[in-house]
């Protein structure tokens, strides 16, 4: 195992039935960003799929191997079954393969101070507890949900579930103040646990939630977020059809959550920013 | 487009994502079966992706260069949106990639004759319009109900969906006689559209239908089948907790949709089959 990112062979089962898992972890000077709930989640997802967790050894010999040319990067991993077994049957024993990829990062810093103007998706989650939270390579639903908007201004989209309840947005969790409480959307039926989430959910007293999107016209502040970019404020999420809906002004309140996602990852808090205007 | 069964780079959105289109053909003298049935879906699914349908030419490329070693062989096509796009977002334009393989193949001869044992599976399959119908590569759940049993002498799994439904097998379609007349489930919201499936309904009487496993109990007949098998006759269907459940005895019912299926695929029919007794 640990071959780094060259080609998967055809019959490889991460590509033929996305049987497989990956982790998109943030790399700060050669060190691994929130290591532990990476390793946690990659192990969840291993025990729910069947496949054989990496060694903290192989997994920790992937970031001295792949040297950082700068100061952030992320590294890719992806582990799949491998090949062999009869159609979608496993193959006993499976041999899994991992590769993975170190790429140079630049994080948005506008996002972080002016905040994101975000949109209603149309395409719903399908519900499936199977595969909730893990962070599997079956991610259509994301790619469709994704092209739903060309406009560069929209940085991101909300998701629904088949049953209304709000789940996440395309690649990053959600997060809001409402009457004063930090609340999150449970993740049991679909979409994926960041582990910025996870994180965040250790430290602070966030509730998660079922509830729809109206929701949203009772929150003091929105955000979006997750372990590669940090937490962005939403100052505007507009309706699926692209019609003006509910907007925000940046506030004092803005500045809670975002603040302990960015000690978390090493990025600047709110005040640091300011003074980058 | 069109180089075999090379390996797929590290960032291909087929493995990445599972962002792509299968097919598997059953492949007779060189000459592929139900092909326009194949390039039918094939179509069908690059237009809800939005993947570049590759040309017919392209695709009947493939037979000759792939010659037959075998008079029975397996064509599998596989379409990924190929690399490129920023994290789900789809490339624009994308430039597609097309692999493909031929295996020899061997249907079970004495699934026809002696009709098999399947079971009902725990797994829902979570239910997404958008993708229902399409062969594409986000296969986990199909991977995850066919991982229910190490049992050999079970063939196959009954999925329902999130709601209770009849939807399909792991890897074949559903279709049963009641009353004295032929039905198979509906495949809107999720499952994927056989291309036997698709031939027999043209060609049949065959109602498309939404019910319940519990229909199963007032059926003379249950099949299953897909392009590449042919049509199996059921015998047992078990319960999930492995406890017997309902069983039928060959009966001239079985003949009628069986030997349909056969005749399409140019494999014997139910006398035939009987005189290799």
């Amino acid at each position: 195992m640990g071959k780094g990112d060259r080609a998967l062979p055809f019959d490889d089962r991460g590509l033929s039935y996305g049987d497989g898992l990956f982790e998109t972890i943030l790399v700060r000077d050669g060190r691994p960003v929130l290591w532990n709930e990476h390793l946690a989640r990659l192990e969840e997802g291993c025990r729910r799929l069947g496949l054989t967790m990496p060694s903290q050894a192989t997994l920790a010999s992937l970031l001295p191997q792949a040297s950082p040319q700068a100061a952030l990067s992320v590294l890719k991993v992806v582990l799949t079954r491998g090949s062999g077994g009869r159609g979608y049957r496993p193959p006993r024993p499976s041999i899994c393969r991992l590769r993975f990829r170190l790429t140079p990062f630049t994080p948005d810093e506008a996002r972080w101070r002016q905040g994101v103007r975000i949109r209603h998706c149309v395409l719903r989650l399908g519900i499936q507890p199977r595969l909730a939270g893990i962070k599997h390579l079956n991610r259509l639903e994301n790619v469709l949900a994704r092209d739903e908007w060309d406009d560069e201004s929209i940085a991101e989209g909300v998701l629904c579930d088949s049953d209304g309840r709000l789940v996440e947005a395309t690649s990053m969790n959600l997060f809001w103040l409402r009457h004063g409480r930090l609340e999150t959307p449970r993740l049991e039926r679909c979409g994926v646990a960041g582990t910025l989430r996870q994180a965040l959910l250790t430290r602070l007293p966030i509730r998660e939630v079922e509830v729809g999107p109206e929701v949203l016209k009772e929150v003091e502040a929105l955000w979006l977020g997750n372990s590669v970019q940090g937490a962005w404020p939403v100052v505007a999420l507009v309706n699926s059809d692209g019609t003006p809906g509910m907007t925000w002004t940046l506030n004092a309140a803005h500045r809670s959550l975002q603040d302990h996602a960015h000690r978390l990852l090493g990025y600047p808090l709110v005040h640091e920013l300011r003074s980058l205007d």
